[in-house]
């Protein structure tokens, strides 16, 4: 077990992808798309309640291209509630003229690749705030899943600590020089979904997402070990954004 | 066959995930629905008499995520059983508000890896209660199938019988610093479904599930051999917390 | 060509497995479950006489778990003759109550890997008989399609005659010691579908299929030379059980 | 560039594969059935003219098990041609009663891996004969599509035009000692469909396919270079077997 | 960050593939077909003032085969505007007799790989127009998405900076000899959609896609390191032609 890395983890994370029914939805009369549309506001309304509490976090964003039409990112204290907010949102009129098109489960994930032994990561009041925070509202997100790749003669769970920690390094550097233009967001997901990691960047610029990942795929963490899911890219949308999008 | 793995095999399993069907579960009449949840709550009540006389032991959880909304774990003496359950829930009005997502079909195993030659592992009652038993309560389900890697050099079943048991005992190492927090059942699925082993874990914190995970996979057997499904993770669903879920 | 296994074939084999749309099979009225059913086995009888006469076998099985829920195994003279029975099942008013779950084209097929050479298999009636079989009533059914692999170092067919012919022998010697447990039906479909052999196994006991897959996954035909399809297994439908099966 | 083959290519080819529905087909009134089924044979007579004037070539069979009910191919002189024909069809009421199952874009081509340096093959009127075929009329069909393969040690497009040469030469010798049974079109998709090639087989005994395939797939370069997409094996549909096919 | 390639990006890019209902665009009145196509016409209106004013360009074309009827590809400054467009395209009566078939997002790209260090690209003019183009008005379009591959041996990641460059001069060889026949599109998805690459070709000949992606895979670029998704491939639809598609 010594050659294994330690964890922490923090909110736990739901990434929920909709595609719209969009002739359903234009097939209702305004009354019921009213209706839907003001209960539809209700539920971010309270997502932001809860996210001004510090009791979790909720994005919105809007994806383009066919995979979907609207992503859901939602950071709760417990699966439970993760559990419950998907529940509700589904009983909903709006939830009805949606459908489902990709989910994630994982919890906010730091590994302590970079911290030095013998110190208590959890003394520091920035990595503690990365654990449960407050989502970016950037104009563009991008997630996609992750594993490290177990191939033959690339078995990333084969190497010795000390090789995967001097490969993260030089991972993380990559990942410093973005900073400022890219807001990543870690979450862990081995036991909980399909991959083994999931990566959301927040970027005010979608080209950072195309610079960023490129240039981290001569990585050799990503070159030799890196395994990709699919690409989910997407604007943010407030609430007028929203209400715009909606009209029909 | 000398260095075949010999196995113990105890009751069958079936392994339910369903999704529901909410635009239709609130179309119907209030009821009707009345009536489809009655219904359902006798099922219930009939699955846990049969856990009560041990003829079975059946589990439901929510499942978190888009993959499915309910996961429905049954163990029975037979597959004629197990069928039966199944097309007899197949015919209630709530499954109709259901779509299938995912079904696994094995049965309870223990491997005689970690057994002493000479000695009938059925003499030990502890064994015999492993192989049939009582599902935990614990509040979440970690449930993933798997299978031995035969790729190239990777190939578990070109291994000596010394090598697999050498492996398999430092893996159940793993497994038993876990005890207390996770508890775990293994069912075969060899000749019965298209993965080779189901895992199913139960724990009150489903953080355990990724710990675990997360730490076998380091481990020569995972990390080498193992090739792993989807996972699916979900929430106990007691009587009230089923019924508050299912309220429209 | 001196290298290739010279095979015999006998009936054409057609696996059809189908799920029942059970919504609409309790919607329609009293009266055209009825008829449909009676329609059925009207099916089922001239099946029978096809059997009877020799013409032909067919087989009717429950299948556990979501994958299907019938499995409907045909053996027919011809590739017209088993066109003909599927389209006369697609008409009937029963088969729009079903959905098409997966499908196996195939020939029944002997290797003569264990023959010895200059002496005419055909000659033997247990070898002809085995052609053109009729199907047993155990009360268990295994299917599963296989390939022999061809991936890198793994190359079933780039290997000589004499290695496969002993390692065939050693296979065979395996499924020799579960004779009178289970039988087999070996069918070719290099050519006819995605596989190029399906797997149809029969015995009273389903854990014979898990002990005979399992030990045979270490021989090394399977081990290295192995790749597998999806498993369906399921429980024997007589007329009686077929109609409780039905009964809504 | 001296290292790749030269292909000659003639008419451009649409695999068309077709699944009937049932259910709506037998919904529709008498009448409707009867208009569909006029205006289907119109299009069959249409395609008949076209074929009689030498300016494409279309064949009907029905296919065995799930994967579609009915196949068309269509030879044309461009993809103009061939979209059309496909759109046509589309309007057609009988296409209604159809869902797509797979279709498959190529044209017809002859590689000159046999040819001798110099010569222009186009000067070979058996060449151009096959490069613009009139499709065979046999009782069967066997459709799949193939890739060489590029993977690791064993890259196709890696070798030498003299390796290629010589591995090919290999295989056309199989294929001209089943000359008469089959009749072969090869039709090339590189840059058209998924796969590089289209493979149609044309036999009255359907175990010729298996044993072609079969015999072909010892033969090093389909058993190091070949990989093989799904097989379509169907039965002749002439106009009496069409209607019959279509009576409900 | 020395070894990665510089790239410059230009317009966005979305290539939106639609498969027509036609049951449902045969089932409406006239008037509806009539006005829904209407609104449509006035959409390609406003994509030809965007193109005109060197705001964006987009291009339609019908697909052969069974993939998809409809390609539309538009390239706009910024993915609000693609998302802008897609969702007011979504809204449109005709749009919900589409059925989304595959859409790829991505970034017009060029990549420096043939570039002098120490000069500026964007002082080339040629450049400059390349990275924002108006869409060519060939007769034929291809599209299909790539990936450079990492696996094991042959892994373009892992290669040096000069290697790269090498090959990929001499891939840009075969292009180079393609002029006039074929004018090929990049876009960069890596960070965007699941592939890291689409291309899209544009000839009046279909038989260039075939004889360019042919050639092109006996190069060492393709041969050992391209990975292929789909491949889509089409005919030109200029007005009237769109309108002589959907007239039923």
């Amino acid at each position: 077990m010594s050659d294994t890395v330690q964890t922490l983890e923090g909110w736990y994370a739901l990434h929920d992808f909709r595609t719209i029914n969009w002739a359903s939805w234009k097939y209702v009369s305004v009354e019921e798309r009213g209706k839907a549309l003001q209960e539809l506001l209700l539920f971010l309304e309270q997502w932001h309640v809860v996210e001004i509490n510090k009791q979790g976090s909720s994005a919105v964003y809007s994806i383009v291209g066919q995979k979907a039409d609207l992503a859901f990112m939602h950071l709760r204290e417990s699966l439970e509630q993760l559990n419950e907010l998907e529940t509700a949102f589904n009983k909903t009129t709006f939830a009805q003229h949606t459908i489902p098109a990709y989910s994630y489960v994982s919890v906010v994930e730091l590994s302590n690749y970079m911290t030095k032994p013998g110190v208590d990561p959890m003394d520091d009041p920035d990595i503690v705030a990365r654990l449960k925070p407050t989502l970016p509202k950037n104009n563009h997100i991008c997630f996609y899943p992750m594993n490290k790749r177990r191939d033959g003669a690339d078995n990333w769970y084969m190497l010795s600590m000390d090789e995967r920690r001097a490969m993260m390094r030089s991972h993380g550097m990559i990942g410093r020089s973005y900073a400022g233009r890219v807001k990543q967001i870690i979450t862990g997901s081995v036991g909980l979904d399909d991959w083994e990691w999931g990566v959301t960047l927040f970027a005010d610029d979608p080209l950072t997402f195309k610079k960023l990942v490129y240039e981290m795929r001569f990585d050799r963490v990503s070159a030799q070990y890196g395994d990709f899911g699919d690409f989910y890219v997407g604007n943010i949308l407030n609430l007028s954004k929203l209400q715009a999008m909606l009209e029909v």
